[in-house]
């Protein structure tokens, strides 16, 4: 099981690219299975190299990927736009997370060019053109992420959500966030602090064809540590929810 | 000088479609002129009737009208991600204000069907099609809008730079964030507390053509008070940056 | 078990200063065990009548109780400030909770005349004039004591440390937080969201005879409904660390 | 003007104890005068070695300093409580301001020998025993310090108040903040980000004697910078108030 982004991707030009250096062991990549049950559970059960995927890839690929499995997208192209906490950039100390530079920050750090960029599109099959912003805001722990995506004529809230139900109705670490009213109708990473769950909500302007899906994680737990035991669980043919019950906090 | 939403639309039908209901004096839409002095100077000059734009909206307008006038866009859709604080909801205390449900969310009240949409593309004059989106988060003060656009093949970071400067060089509140390196290289509405300032910086992808542009504002100044009080200084012929020299502070 | 402040207050008198008004059944007065299991175990112990205690009170009479059964106080005065999160003012919105008011406040709202101060006086036997006061700062859960003692001349680090470990050693949700260096040296609610615990650390000036005896614990839990569960836990002689397994987070 | 700590003291000897090595200069102590211009306004007219004060130490005189004019305490101990934003702590990273440790912290930094001790008993003439406690909570700028004062029997409101006004009512920098009602009734910094102003405001027991001083000041201007310049001002007699009209932000 590696934690970090060394083996995530499979094509040493791409690594390069992303990276802007060589990889010393080019003939490593391709061999770890990308650990994100949802997307790989098949292939995770008896693995025994693992690489844990990417906090922002993480949400951005369940919250695209049930629209590739149905012919529902208009285009090929997906603007994701992610907010982040603070916990995210490391436990290492420098300017840009210095408590007065950092707190009530809302702060673009990367407008284009992330490095989870090609991961999301190669963990997708290659289907998708993402388009990647992150923005760093005021949270420890925690990632919402939107994706702008265009929908075919006619697309109505009800195929949306059959799309999703699809992809997640046994998914024991993915919520639809459905509710018409209330506070809590959208997905909310403040909920999800120290819990496994992504919760996933949309909204559709069928006049216009947007899709906007968000996806909420703690980027600690689902994004990183608690995704890895999710998969080793799956690896070893355990319970996939062992040692992740927690289910968060509220307010 | 009208500071509410009541008489930014010249559109009665546009109108009831935003609001949920018909225009009360319809023969008053269109009287007014809209009042963001960077898009609508010359109309300023002298009027009698002046509406107040809306924050988002302002953040949104300013950060897309420079390349409107220059033909730089490969689309005329432009996604609008706008991260927003807590004032921005009003004064008056209810559930989703309340500060043990509102601190440190990244709630997404609008992923469609924002109010401020055909506000924003009727003053840039119908030529995008505007696709918004607004997120809540963890502040009081600010907007901090991510405009993603997609520009024509060949475009450079020089065009987009200098689109923004015809544009904004002799404007007395509009700052570009251009600095390559170190914290405060991108606008972040922190900075912006108290101040009329909008500060706009970019980041352009040249493989996708993806031309992301940002702008901070001051939800409560440059989103509403100040904003009027420069307007209102412009249409009397008052020197436009009077009674707004406050320059933020930092950190 | 009785959650409200109702039943607490052994003294019509004293409830009748405290809460401005006559208890309406000032009979039951006196009935009701006081839920703090560290000071009460053995009454608790099947008990069928339960009345939860305060949260600021909680974590004041856990940071002076192991003084009183030492001599080593000087004086008979305790001035306890104490500092809350927004959590604790209730679910209800209001001008005082609403975000862009309480976001970022250090807002003294009880500089004297806080209502848990007779109930921090009658769980401590009445032998200690009890000052308390309250300030709400920037956290939605979460409560941090600093009781201010004097103690006998000649006392020591050890003589306190040696009274906080006869009385804490075997309690299943006290911690002594001892650390000389570090972050982590004294106690922090930011490190409690959702646990049972209370961390308490002291500060001793040898010169002055200044005690700063420090308790935190989170309001919603070890303040109400996690203590409620431990009494009622102790109370049916179950473990009494059922359903209170979760350590809390970090970061 | 020099705005370190390194000219404070007057007296090798507490230099030494204070700050863990003697004094590399001690014959300079002393001859800078002090500079909080509401306790020297006399000496600091024409005054050409200044020395600033602490930004703890600024708000705990201006809270103490009136009391000290008239007969009105009991005791001679003073209990100073600080709450207190990160910027206080310097602007070089490091673990603890390190944004996932700091963020929503109520982390006592000092519950005892903090340096300012000896510094507000040097200021106010030596007449106070100063027993101060200083805590970080989440801000970036702000002191809020709670003065916990016996008064003599019969020390009522009108005493308390009389004493403010006669210290501070010319004062062009200090608000007495007296509302009986409101969120705003206490001194709070979160209205002071950017202003020179100190608000002070108390509340009184009578039956328990116990007086509540509060204070609050911007750290980073009335408590550093601001201060200085109003020092400045004072000793080459210009209006003591230029360049401080700032009035602060609200919400």
């Amino acid at each position: 099981m590696d934690l970090s982004s060394d083996l995530r991707l499979n094509d040493p030009e791409v690594y390069l690219r992303t990276y802007g250096r060589p990889h010393p062991r080019p003939e490593l990549l391709g061999t770890f299975v990308y650990g994100v049950p949802e997307l790989n559970r098949a292939r995770l059960r008896g693995a025994t190299r693992i690489s844990g995927a990417g906090c922002i890839a993480t949400a951005s690929e369940l919250a695209l990927a049930p629209f590739l499995r149905h012919a529902i997208l208009a285009k090929g192209d997906a603007i994701v736009d992610a907010k982040i906490g603070s916990s995210a950039a490391g436990a290492r100390p420098g300017p840009s997370g210095h408590h007065p530079e950092r707190a009530g920050a809302i702060r673009t750090y990367a407008p284009v060019g992330h490095r989870h960029e090609p991961e999301i599109a190669q963990a997708l099959g290659g289907r998708l053109r993402i388009h990647l912003t992150a923005t760093a805001v005021e949270r420890v722990r925690g990632i919402l992420v939107a994706a702008h995506l265009f929908v075919q004529d006619g697309t109505s809230e009800q195929d949306v959500l059959m799309a999703l139900r699809e992809s997640y109705e046994d998914e024991p670490f993915v919520r639809l966030v459905l509710a018409r009213r209330g506070i809590h109708r959208v997905p909310d990473p403040r909920v999800l602090d120290g819990s496994n769950w992504c919760d996933i909500g949309f909204g559709l302007d069928r006049d216009s064809g947007r899709l906007v899906v968000m996806s909420a994680i703690d980027n600690l737990v689902k994004g990183t540590a608690g995704q890895a035991i999710q998969a080793l669980n799956v690896s070893v043919g355990w319970d996939e929810r062992s040692g992740l019950s927690f289910p968060g906090l509220h307010p």
